[in-house]
């Protein structure tokens, strides 16, 4: 089957190769993607779209001499292949197995990572600034979607990368189409160069009429001169990055091998910075993946033939139990709207949008942007709900202090994502937005048990109306809990006390209360009677049930699937300490301070001790009850 | 002298006037600015820039029904001078006085909060869509300077308002000079639409050459009706915001009342997005200020004749010393690059930029393609240094987590104004930053107690090879000891005694040290010995020490200006929950959980609680040393 794709361990064997043979190779890839992806499952469509980009590539340039940044980097699945990887495809995205972004620890030809969107015309940048202070000659080219232009720092670099004329390339991957349709100005202007005949055609008329000009006169063809170098611009190339001081080149038939080679090349020998503008097909040559790109983004494992995926039976994700939520909530209050950057499918809103016109708002991936246009929708008394992964709303830290909480606005946050996320790994986990988000006054953060309670959060968001209030829910099924339609709203800052016991107490969140639930069996067998609190309110703390506890002096185990650092657990200690209690015995379970690899959600609590037989541990090592009751001055 | 100053209470007073007593009025406003602010200090030269501006903005539109969005904020003491707070100016900056930023509190006509750069088109897009849902007909006007417009959530609105075709204003407010010279491709395409004649020119041969196309015959004509389309399109409007969607208007000349009403007029009659390019000059009319307006951008008290500022003599500032200190290591290390967002001048890096040409990288207002950018340099073997203030790190936070620590490369943090800033108040304080590093695995923070510290601590920072490292210094003058040219360097987290005592114990960073220092002085003449330990590494913790103080069961303070939610008082929290210590005395005394306003910072301190009588009064309440040793477990 693969011929010519089991000679190739490293880009050098793909030198030998004729232009034909790179055409046999490309269509070897695709089928391996499709028959691998099957199992794996992983992002399709993306590296589909770009095996004749990534052979051209490897072809034209010297790797890892010349450094290849991949934005995302979740289309670096080709490059994998032709660096030596395609044996461990069988491992993609598994614990300990290759990973599904590009990874320095895997390869020589992995240069830089990421998993979060934009960063890669930064990361050329810094490295053709590093190049040339080093008095290096490699070429430094950086490969990204048309969706991720649009994130703020990729603007931002683009307008430094022309000011300071270094070289190096960027490669548009214009393939219309990011995670989700994309959304702006930007995305518009590429569907004009890339369809609007109109363009070519002027252009042409222009060449015509300026031939005659000539025959007017001297002092016209001076003045046409002029014109034409001017509009040629216009109409010739892309405006908009030569207005950011790029060369441009294209737009170029992505998968058309020998017109990519001829326009890379090139672009290659250009000074300063070169944009090439390759126009692909999300999912080509695999049918379902052309037909709903957006579906076979990131896929489960299917059958190849039909192409139907494989689904898991179980609840409904959260992600769900919040889409249904806010639309029972949107259909009785209109001030309800709903904003996203570029995650309408992924954050749950799809239904929304075509139940609600007008009321679902997708910013593109523009996080920032999103952020303070829900505070300035909030500042004029509307209900803006921001349904963002947390891992994502990294990017809005500063606008959720600067903008939402320091003017304290009615903003909702419906943070998906939070906890661990599996197989993405390390750059999408959602372990951080406690620590980053508790200390911003203001603020009110919640997590539900189950999702009763996540709808239950819902109501209680909708009804607050003094700032901005956070729901956390993770990436995973619901607890399977019967749906009440009434949402009853939960008085700010109040826990809940979910088993009975005396022995000792286990504070959790989220879906750490279910693992707390299997350590109290447990250790119900052994005869200790642990108590159960669903600390559901991270920010404010249920100050009544902590000085309650203080009192009875229990042992108390902080169970939370967040950073050790500055999460739950730490507020808890902070608060104690604030009131002058001392000698209780707290230890906080959460996540500690590393970043955690891919693997599926168990194994990545396995790893870090988020699991029933750890609590076990933990409390079978503490004195369950403290005889002499802690010290007081409150 | 203000004779039609003494009149203007509102608005409405202003709409009464003659164009030519707009004039005479701006006269009046200028002479108003530069007397108050000459005490007071302030941002002088922004607001001599939006003088007649800000009178059009007033005359022909109605605010508070129609919204003004003012970029930063900075540039709304006009606003405020127009909108019945002129009476305010004695007190402006000052403790509980006037704001020197746009402030809801104040009144009805502001709208909009800031004090971060690059906010205003997301704020303006959210109200205009918050507008048209709720079916209202108000304008929404933003004036954002050409700097601001660099930053990325700037460009991501672009992007979006340009989609979306709202109605909405947007004064590009272009005086070629944001804090620093911008930088950047949009900056330079903002100086072509100025200065190039040529366009101007062009235009005008164009419409001259088409008159006389019709008698070269009707095939040819077709053409040229196209091309005059494309070329006018080029050559009159400002392409680039053409090609994001807006109707563009300008240039203007900013300091022409009856040009800019003509042009304000039109814009506001058009539908969709526009933008209006007006073109000022910062400063204008106070002839030191626009003579540098770079050090009139925000300036201290002067003497108006000679424009002679009034200096405040002392030790230097903590820039002062980073500015020596890294000059001082590059000669030795061309590894060594600076990196800032904008600010040159304020990060102490010009005289750097002097002396290594091009090791000095001003990315214009991009906090997040600046951190990525260092990521990649250091990627590449350099040693980038992060000059950057906290509050304005806070942009960058997910690149410090996903580009930065959890690839673990070298990148330096110089972190200015650290702790709280004084005048410029509650958006600016740097007392987040702890709180947001902290958690981000790989990541070593430090404070240093006075100028020598942190020349060390500079010196411990370019030794270190084994992942980023951050060194915070507040905005305040050194303790004035005598600079030691030798930097060595500091064992990386280790703690310092800096003061023996065996009846408690102070952990303080930073100019904490000098606090806590005076209250050990007072309470040693109460008796009690207070022993003082400089904490100065926030992460990773001295262990070593803190196992040996639970041993000795002193009471503890924390003392450190930053948030004591999540800061290092929470560190040392954790530290003992997680080594099984219960039973310590430990109070953290920090900044709270709210914002805090304007003034000295020396107020801040006292309203927060960070002073040495509040020390004393803490150590007073708490048992001295307890008598029964800390439980330990460890």
């Amino acid at each position: 089957m693969n011929v010519l794709l089991e000679h190739i361990n490293g880009p050098k064997d793909l030198k030998t190769l004729t232009v034909p043979q790179l055409d046999e190779l490309a269509a070897e890839i695709r089928s391996f993607l499709i028959e691998k992806l099957s199992v794996t499952g992983g992002h399709l469509a993306p590296n589909l779209g770009v095996v004749e980009l990534t052979l051209a590539m490897h072809y034209l340039f010297d790797s890892p001499t010349d450094k290849f940044i991949y934005d995302v980097g979740h289309q670096s699945y080709v490059h994998k292949i032709l660096t030596g990887r395609k044996d461990q495809f069988d491992t993609l995205r598994q614990y300990k197995g290759l990973c599904g972004f590009v990874k320095r620890s895997e390869s020589e030809h992995d240069v830089w990572e990421a998993g979060h969107s934009s960063t890669s015309l930064s990361a050329a940048m810094g490295m053709a600034l590093a190049r040339d202070l080093k008095g290096e000659t490699n070429k430094v080219v950086a490969v990204i979607g048309d969706g991720a232009l649009t994130g703020g720092m990729a603007l931002e670099a683009l307008n430094h990368i022309g000011h300071e004329k270094k070289n190096l390339m960027v490669i548009l991957n214009d393939n219309e189409m990011s995670i989700a349709p994309n959304v702006g100005a930007l995305h518009h202007y590429l569907s004009k160069i890339r369809t609007d005949r109109h363009y070519q055609k002027a252009k042409e008329e222009l060449n015509q009429f300026l031939k005659k000009i000539p025959a007017i006169g001297g002092k016209l063809s001076k003045t046409a001169e002029r014109l034409k170098d001017s509009v040629k611009y216009l109409l010739v190339s892309g405006i908009l990055f030569e207005q950011f001081g790029f060369t441009y080149f294209g737009p170029v038939d992505g998968h058309d091998i020998p017109q990519l080679l001829e326009v890379l090349e090139q672009a290659k020998n250009a000074a300063g910075p070169v944009m090439v503008h390759v126009v692909t097909t999300k999912g080509k040559g695999y049918s379902p993946a052309e037909a709903d790109s957006h579906k076979w983004h990131g896929i489960s494992p299917y059958k190849i033939e039909s192409g139907q995926v494989l689904k898991a039976v179980g609840p409904p994700m959260y992600t769900e139990v919040f889409s249904e939520a806010l639309i029972d909530l949107a259909k009785e209050d209109n001030r309800i709207v709903a904003v996203t950057p570029a995650m309408p499918g992924g954050s749950g809103l799809l239904k929304f949008a075509e139940l609600f016109p007008g009321r679902m708002i997708d910013v593109g991936i523009a996080e920032q942007h999103a952020a303070t246009l829900c505070a300035a929708m909030a500042m004029e008394g509307l209900k803006p709900v921001y349904a963002v992964y947390s891992t994502f709303l990294q990017r809005a830290y500063d606008q959720v202090v600067h903008d939402i909480c320091r003017q304290n606005l009615n903003v909702i946050f419906a943070i998906d994502r939070a906890g661990f996320v599996g197989p993405d790994g390390e750059t999408h986990h959602g372990v951080y937005d406690i620590a980053y988000l508790r200390h911003v006054p203001n603020m009110v953060l919640m997590m539900p048990k189950d999702e009763n309670e996540l709808r239950r959060m819902m109501k209680t968001a909708v009804d607050y109306n003094d700032g901005p209030i956070a729901i956390r829910y993770p990436r995973v099924n619901g607890v399977g809990v019967e749906i009440e339609k009434e949402m009853v709203p939960i008085p700010i800052g109040s826990w809940e006390t979910v088993r009975e016991g005396d022995s000792s107490v286990i504070l959790a969140i989220g879906p750490m209360v279910a693992v707390a639930e299997e350590a109290a069996e447990q250790l119900k067998r052994e005869g200790q009677s642990v108590r159960i609190v669903n600390a559901r309110f991270v920010k404010p703390l249920d100050e009544a049930m902590l000085l309650q506890l203080a009192k009875e002096g229990l042992s108390v185990i902080v169970l939370e699937e967040g950073s050790e650092q500055g999460g739950l657990g730490s507020a808890i200690l902070e608060f104690y300490s604030q009131r002058g209690i001392s000698g209780l015995n707290i230890r906080i379970i959460g996540v500690p301070d590393v970043f955690v690899e891919h693997g599926s959600i168990k194994e990545q609590r396995q790893e870090t001790g988020l699991t029933a037989e750890r609590v076990c541990n933990e409390l079978r090592a503490l004195k369950p009850v403290l005889r002499q009751r802690a010290n007081g001055t409150a």
